[in-house]
């Protein structure tokens, strides 16, 4: 039985190695990610179940995808292999100092994206599950992921999950004739938890801080919560960004009325920029089991995930617990372990 | 001024190295190729400049793609950068003895299907060349290709060049609404040559060797330069094909009412099964020039470098005329050369 | 609810690529294998769900290893992580031509070895499945590995398993005080199939070909039914290697009286030598579900298997069902698919 | 045609990966550069034809160098394949903190530096060209290189291009018997713009600050333009290098009796240590056609450029002028494009 | 005849490359080391002869290890080759920034553990040498080991070398019954020498700076020497650790009741946090022949060839005199040398 | 006390992995080789020592050179390490199937070929060894080297050493004013064994097989034997080349007027090309001392050690003398070993 089940994409990254431009590499370095799965498979290496639904090509690309996720603990089960449509990629440029490292999405067409919704039978897929969780980006890709998404979250709150989202608005997604701002605010009435940034909060909801508040994110979080009163807990991490090389980071909680902010952690350098927030979440909804009374620890533990995520090559952060809690005991600066 | 001018659609090749199966493989190499450009490309290393008319979407991959050719000497001022559609991608499992080497091909929605025709400025494009080459992907792919292809061949007869195609019948290709039958009757008509095998004579054109023809290929030959007499030459690799580790190839002309045959070639292993006919038609150009009153001798260089090609990696033929001959001349065994 | 089950040890494989020595490899490819575990993950590439029990040190090499299965498919819930004991490894000198292949193990004190045959919930693990599989290298590993394969395969026949072992006789392994002519008997009497050579007959079992017989695996397989009543099938493959680069094997089977023997297939080149056993089996259980009525029929597509793994890296047979299907239609040339 | 014309000498560079030194190293990274072709290939990064003139061995190093160039945009046809002398090399150890980079140069006897000038046709290649580069390091090489550089220049002149040098004077170059102090400055004398530090103002033409000067670049570029009136720029970068991993550098120009000088950029780390003075130029060049009226801009231009080369494996910048841009409009931190 | 005897066992390092967890390493990079063996190897570099003195598996492995040291120029014909054990491992995973490196030993049942003592023929080996060293790990590893530290230790004191040892205390490594309080003291009594923190001198000998003293490390240093008066100066290396990346590092040096302290070096980043120790007490003992009447200019020595370790990948220190030097001289700022 | 002193030049080879060509190749695998070192270094696999005397430039390149060889067991304290003149390199593709594998020398003005002859100080050099080996490399190179070559071979007759020589003719090498016809012979005459094929004896000798001689080794063998007579033994090997993939070699002696031949092996595929012949002579060397009475055993030792050379990359054997007995003992069919 599953802690937590996600539903997204899952696409091919391909990086070239060492900062190389793909002008001049002569070979990318593989992996596989998604929002929503690498929520889960970083929870299963914290030591949580999980699972995850989707959609693949039928191919080798996307038999490999799953196989990707099961290594790292991710019960792919739930995912229905497609006999329409492409595997999503996205290729990733790896900056450094200056440079920003950037990507080039070739996502289009995707099995995902044409998923049809009828192929989840949600009842069995969440049945025993405490947990579920998506993104901004899957009712972005297409109609039929959006159904798919409300769907899962309907049959979540039937049987009393937790529902978490990670709002993540991209605004060069939403292509398929729907508007961002029509599609989430019912999605995001089903959930409990949001990650939800100050820019998102404006675009999606119109949702701005109140004139003199000392704090935006609170502001802005408050705001949110009594427009969907589901929600109990928004979070977020700030970025303080130095260079390609050099992340700052800490960890924001609005809950109870009452604000968090954690001790930001210095990255640097990054050996790899992406998944830092999924590895956030991953961290958030562990700690909410660990510390269930205590959501400053809990947010303590989501940021020092977050944080060793980017000290990890590939989009899934790979750290135990044990791991994290000795970051989160200030063990900070990487003494050797024999 | 180029020699030879091609036109067609450029993929990046993705590939595991060492035998790898994509579900295991975590990193791929990665190559760029063509049927047309490839061509080019054997033609300049050969020592015959080359240009290739194309279109690339406008980002790292479609510059990387186009950086490819440059580097093995082809001209691609022709090519257009487009800001639509994606770069064409293919992916290939290297399989080895019994087990088949796999594409997986990715390559809907590219810049080059979405190719506007009026783009090509083919009086320019083709001034001061010699040859124009095409292939039968190339109209298979989108209608506005298909245009593209028929302006390029109609200027190409204006100014009295010679015309080559490769006619390459591939029916899963062929989804734009149109009839590979119907389309390319009027392109192959404009070709002085073709390269041709007897199942692609009976799929396109529905010629079958003549009942109780002696050599089949010998009887199609004909009967295609019967119905479109602007063809002179009809040629053909024959691929014994042992395992995937080992190809026996030779090559086939038929040209005034002869036919000749070369020696076969074993090739194992084999270091790369792509592009061998691209590179036995590069041999047979640059043979048509040197060789021009000897079409067996222009035969004997074509094979020769469409076996050379299945020994080195990507899917351009890097060969120097000089080891062509090298191997024309019955040094078959190999021997170290210091 | 998985078809398949097997136990055993699973080690790290620590190769130097493209057949350099230990001696001069800056870098060793690694992956993971057992004889028990690789036909598992064999079946699930096959289509037909597999777990697998084992035991592992609770750090990172282990995860690594139980990772590594649970991308191909493998259930690994039913596997044990421990606080005593190693990983076993394996070092592998790839050779090629007249140079063997070489193995120097370090697999002493392994999690394995030391496993607490209590910690292995037989009926629930067999819950479900339809066929147990071990092989004769875990209980030569230890005392405690014995136990916990007899009691393996005592639940396996209460509940009406198919099971199978493949015998594997290894004289070096044995060291823990006990003859595998001792121990191994009564494993081999819970089974319903075995893989069992000439060889392992006589060093096991004191059988030899009866004096005069036409075909000497026939008779010591006859005469191992005869032994063991519950024995309904005897397998193996015939391997008429040619070099460390060229392997020629075909299948062999006994039932029901009756002798079935493959065509060969020449493998050339090896890729990888390993699994080639393993593979074979895993099509065989494939086999015995999908040509239930048809024995030459899974003994024909056991052995296209085994000839397929020889092609792939690792240890693992990393094919679908319709590639076996395939070789066994007669597919034999390798010849390239689009 | 091109805009810009360079001529040098090209080299391969062979590098040990990840911090090696050459004592331990199993592979070296290929990669090609000259100070002089640097410019011009950063320069059709930026949208800007260029072509070089330079002299390799007729074997597949030198043509493996020629083809890098081309890859990225630079016209090789004025080059010549030559039957003497080799293809010079570098061999770079890449450091990192505290130690420093170190090149072993192996570039005796080379093509270059025996190479005919009347090879050269001088008005067939700058035809219609806007600007002519060249380097110290040129005339240092052998007498040949000398004459051919005069000739160059000479040529460039009475066509009314501009002309650039970079004085680099590298004491133990000057081997041929010619000293540079007697060699370069009617080579000087012909030139717009010259790449000019302190160092190599006083070691080449006895030019130092006056004293009392506030600015010591400022005093020697003003007597460097009394000295040779042709000149009217003078530029240079100021290194101000914190380690291996760590350098900070701006740019400087005195133009018209004016001093200019950018913000510092902090590159950390640094990926490729070579190469940003050549960046620096090319992004002069640029900026002299884009900015023609904004000497400052400019500069500024140049001095990005040359930042972000340092985070980019090899000689060549592979930045485009957007992304150039986007830095000199400030965005230094590296943040995530997607 | 060798400068330097060590005596001490030599593992197998396996280490994903780019900061790779071992859960998701399809490669390991593949080098030797041995806190000893090191030492020689890196003082050869230095220019000053080495010998070793082990034990190994008569294996690949074991004859690997031995190359491995043979090619920095140790002396390897001391080691004995033995039937019996294996080639101790270890495992690191290389952290970065927050991220600790960390290491997985798996060392035990060695060759070096199962010595036989009375294979070292120290008269013969010792003969002609200057100087012993030895660590506190050999006693460690069992009784026998400790046995032959033993021997040596006194052969070298009867011959009149110079003895050090670097007495760092691992708790895990005691296992074999004996306690390091009892076995250490007589064996540092024969010791010139000692690298010994403050953490080490209270674990294994119960000294505690002295109350109030101004400086913990020369309080214990001058203790130790009060209760061995074989031992001439202390050393050690205080590390301040700022991340797994940024390693700050200053030499410390106790000697005829005077304290002596460097200036400390900053590495950032780290290429390689293991071996500094080794490299700093190899740095010493060339300090100590090259500036017998200088130990603040040895210890700066010292200190410096630590620091240029961490820059450098592998266990061994590749640097040669000179560059320790130019460090030594304030070349603090890795300006690239040509 | 070495057994084998050697005499020669060390190269560092590039080439470039994967069959691909420099045009193409992104990285070169680095490995060193001399057709003399190679020689030592594989009979020190074999278990007798070796010494090496050439000379390097004192450089990072020189000494990673020597490290090298002292990693396979070569005691190179015979070398000198110059100030004067480079490495010399080898540029090697490594071709396949009908692609012969390419040699490109850059080996002009080298250390070696610049070394002064009285460096070497050949009594102590040769002291306590038992055999001296050159080959007509080293004469060939510059007239100090072929000078140093008879000064050696002078002192070794004097000290009744084994003197052997390879006499290897290549025409390209002699540029430096002698003529090979002139140099080698008194060399050769100061031989006890020689290595020479047929070609190498017309060339250098004018020795031509007796008209109707049955066997033109034979026959060219005993008429150098007569003009040299302290010749006792001259051997070869004899090549039948299939392929840049498959060689077939057997060995051939003459001695004491009888013609001995081994059976042939077939070596498919060759992993790597070079030092064959090097491996031959190493193995005849060990076979001369472990088979002093049985010359037939000594070839059959060295014909099956040359062949394993081509199942191993780089230049040197890297095979013991157990394994060179077992494909002696007919194990030819490379059958894994556990």
């Amino acid at each position: 039985m599953p802690h937590l089940v996600t539903f997204g994409e899952i696409m091919m990254r391909l990086a070239p190695p060492n900062h190389e431009r793909l002008a001049q590499a002569p070979a990318l370095a593989v992996t596989y990610g998604g929002g929503e799965a690498n929520v889960g498979a970083a929870l299963a290496q914290l030591g949580l179940p999980a699972a995850h639904a989707g959609c693949f090509p039928d191919n080798p690309l996307g038999r490999a995808a799953a196989g990707h996720f099961r290594r790292y603990g991710v019960d792919m089960r739930p995912c229905v292999f497609s006999e329409t449509g492409r595997l999503g990629l996205y290729f990733l440029e790896v900056g450094a100092s200056l440079r920003p490292s950037r990507i080039v999405y070739d996502r289009a067409e995707s099995a995902f994206a044409r998923l049809d919704p009828a192929a989840f039978d949600w009842p069995t897929i969440l049945d025993g599950a405490r947990w579920l969780h998506w993104t901004g980006i899957t009712p972005a890709i297409s109609a039929a992921a959006a159904r798919a998404c409300a769907a899962a979250i309907a049959e979540a709150r039937r049987r009393g999950l937790t529902v978490s989202a990670d709002v993540n608005y991209r605004r060069n997604l939403w292509q398929y004739g729907q508007k961002a701002q029509d599609v989430m605010p019912p999605l995001v009435a089903g959930c409990d938890l949001v990650v939800c940034t100050e820019g998102d909060a404006e675009d999606l909801f119109g949702i701005r801080p109140a004139a003199g508040a000392p704090n935006g994110f609170a502001s802005v979080a408050g705001q949110l919560i009594a427009r969907f009163p589901q929600i109990k807990q928004v979070i977020a991490t700030r970025r303080d960004t130095q260079s390609a090389s050099h992340e700052r980071i800490c960890g924001l909680l609005f809950q109870d009325g009452q604000y968090y902010e954690t001790v930001p952690y210095d990255i640097a350098p990054v050996v790899d920029r992406i998944g830092g927030g999924d590895a956030f979440l991953a961290g958030f909804i562990y700690g909410a089991t660990a510390y269930a009374d205590d959501p400053a620890r809990a947010l303590a533990f989501a940021t020092a995930a977050a944080a060793l995520k980017h000290t990890i090559p590939g989009d899934v952060n790979l750290v135990t617990a044990a791991e994290v809690e000795h970051l989160v005991a200030g063990n900070t600066t990487g003494r050797l372990l024999r």
